[in-house]
């Protein structure tokens, strides 16, 4: 029986995050979920880091994910909107920790050369790609570029694990720790 | 009776994160504990996260802060720095949300205001007024900056929160959410 494997996927942003659930057995991926969480109305800082931390929180306790993959930009316009994006982040890597699920960082531009080969395609080629690849029906092609994003990130995670050359793995946020112990130093 | 408040101060860096206890009873403040959480030699950026998250974690259950203040810088070097400060941020934010804890922000020219008297004053001159006026003993006038700037960002909560004209205070993160029903948007 091949073993199969959830890998969530995040696309933080400060206005809208989106998420994408693929379900991994071998070689064949498939997408669970896909959806945005709606951050336009929330005036205030702390209430959408804390519906964000309690969002990702339940999303992570329905589907149980393996791994998180999220993308991550690490040049913007300006240092106000770079410490909010920081934040919005921080938020969720911190629900992945309390959860014990390893997180893997992939730039924009990563992701979309290991969906389309090229770096430069526009979030409508990766979405189109997504579609083919994961066979979107029309309802989940309906959703946000957020959420097509997010997936396009865990199926990038996917790819990049699933090769023999792949880096070092985790199970767990424990077993990263205990990985990388010469890292970790008591105070 | 007077009622008993324990206030916890962060200065959130990426290398040194200080963190300050207060105990108030009516408008007496003292300080019952400083310190700081040491990150120089975790290379690895969820390391570092993981171990800002459980170690204010632990901060939070050991001396059960009715709410916490943080120093929090708007502006910064470049985006780079300040992505990586709003995660540090985000991380210790996303543990007070799961504890329940009210967060309260301040830049560190009012803190600095609100101690001295003058927005310009130096770390030494923050400590040595928190020194006379939480009567600081020789031990914990040894920590480092960052923990007596995290004392002070408590010490400013307190004075700001005693002040008639106060903002509207919160009990809770959910007391908080209840009374901003208007700010909060289902998706």
């Amino acid at each position: 029986m091949e073993v199969e494997r959830i890998i969530l996927g995040i696309d933080p942003g400060t206005n809208l995050m989106g998420y994408g659930v693929l379900k991994v057995v071998g070689q064949r991926a498939e997408a669970v979920a896909l959806g945005v969480i709606d951050l336009h109305k929330m005036g205030d800082g702390y209430l959408k880091l804390g519906h964000i931390y309690e969002r990702v929180s339940g999303i992570i306790q329905s589907y149980l994910p393996d791994e998180m993959a999220i993308e991550a930009p690490f040049f913007g316009k300006n240092v106000q909107s770079m410490l909010k994006l920081g934040r919005a982040q921080g938020v969720a890597i911190a629900a992945a920790i309390q959860h014990d699920v390893p997180i893997h960082e992939y730039a924009p531009m990563k992701i979309k050369m290991a969906l389309t080969g090229t770096g430069g395609a526009s979030k409508e080629q990766v979405a189109g790609m997504l579609q083919r690849i994961l066979k979107l029906d029309a309802e989940q092609m309906k959703q946000h570029f957020d959420a097509t994003d997010a997936l396009a990130a865990a199926y990038c995670h996917f790819m990049q694990s699933s090769r023999p050359q792949s880096q070092v793995s985790y199970r767990s946020w424990k077993d990263y720790v205990n990985k990388n112990k010469d890292k970790v130093k008591g105070d």
